[in-house]
């Protein structure tokens, strides 16, 4: 048996795994809809948001639509939810602004310190389905340090598909071996590791809201299990 | 007339502007081949080697072949020029790691503090022919902080073809007049400033030796004329 190469990059989901979009969708929803007179359930709001995600991007991963960029994709979630919740007809600027919520997440506590303790010791670029002008506000906002935005917008292509992960290792000149998916879903990590890339779960139990309804372990084997970024480091003896 | 918008990211072209190619595979190359035996005029094999540069681009742009990034397109231009330089028959490791001369190029002086204090006032990318990985190497050996790397391997096309500088502006959500071209090269310039970018010329006279024979001045109209990337810092405020 061949010796597997050593690591030499990490690849990092974003949504959920570095930032959290429910608490931060939820809060900007608030702040953008309080003042003209809306009290929804926001992080109702948010779970509904993202309740569309998979639904829009499965459009582009199945052939039906050409590549649109997660910006796109968010807008056109978000026109589907607004009747659910009494907003139809908001003005098209609330609009422009509220899509631009998923560009403005904070991070988990532990994520920045994290990452730059990894940036030291690995390549380092989110492998997210989000574009790349959303990837560069949440980096700039959150001090994250990558060495390039890889990801769905370079692939052409939403995770789970191989393509992405492809993309983002050729773009390193790396054989998928040496690099890891860093996840908190294990369905990312499955994907990733079918393509040959190696893995590591961190656990987001809250990223559902504090019911612990977000994975606190991985389903699927993987070859590390991180309680967060700094544990991570600490296992990759970064 | 409308007023410009604000300029909000700068893109950088690399090979000449950020890094002194010349003296770095000049100096690679010695410290290669010099030990097997070879003497040569290294800065004349730097320049040959550069000077099938354009022919080989061009075959990707005029469309006679797909695109393929730029350390294929170095590769094949090294095995042009090596009988010239009686070098036919060196090892295949020895061509793959001179290849890798383009990835360790060091930085104008001024550069990594230039580009340093322009990064805390505008986003940041190189927008060059060079591949991902090519640049994310130079980045990390010369602490070059960029947002994204956006250019010619994201474009799938060569410049001076308008995709490129138009598909960064797109990379970051921005109309091409809140982008600012900075290039040693006026032929770069001229054409961003075609796609409605904004452009910044930099002096490197000794980009092709001490004689001089870059470019001090620059050859069309541009916006901002500096002398260096700190100059160019301190014309815009940064």
């Amino acid at each position: 048996m061949a010796a597997s190469p050593e690591v030499k990059a990490l690849f990092f989901d974003v949504f959920g795994t570095l930032v959290d979009w429910r608490r931060g969708v939820a809060g900007q929803a608030e702040a953008t809809l309080a003042p003209l007179g809306f009290n929804l359930d926001w992080p109702a709001f948010a779970d509904a948001w993202r309740g569309e995600y998979q639904v829009g991007m499965e459009e582009v991963r199945s052939g039906r639509i050409p590549f649109s960029r997660l910006d796109i994709i968010h807008r056109r979630n978000l026109d589907r939810i607004l009747p659910r919740f009494g907003l139809a007809g908001l003005p098209e600027p609330v609009l422009l602004d509220l899509n631009l919520a998923w560009h403005r997440l904070d991070a988990w506590p532990d994520a920045t310190a994290g990452l730059e303790r990894l940036h030291a010791n690995f390549l380092c670029a989110p492998v997210s389905n989000g574009n790349i002008s959303l990837l560069v506000d949440l980096s700039r906002r959150n001090g994250f340090l990558f060495d390039a935005i890889l990801g769905a917008e370079l692939a052409g292509d939403y995770k789970p598909k191989p393509r992405v992960y492809l993309a983002a290792a050729e773009a390193f000149d790396l054989p998928p071996e040496a690099c890891m998916m860093v996840a908190a879903h294990s369905s990312d990590l499955a994907a990733a590791a079918t393509c040959g890339l190696r893995t590591a779960h961190i656990a987001r139990p809250d990223e559902h809201g504090s019911g612990g309804a977000g994975e606190s372990a991985p389903s699927h084997p993987v070859d590390f299990a991180a309680a967060n970024l700094l544990d991570l480091a600490d296992l990759l003896g970064a």
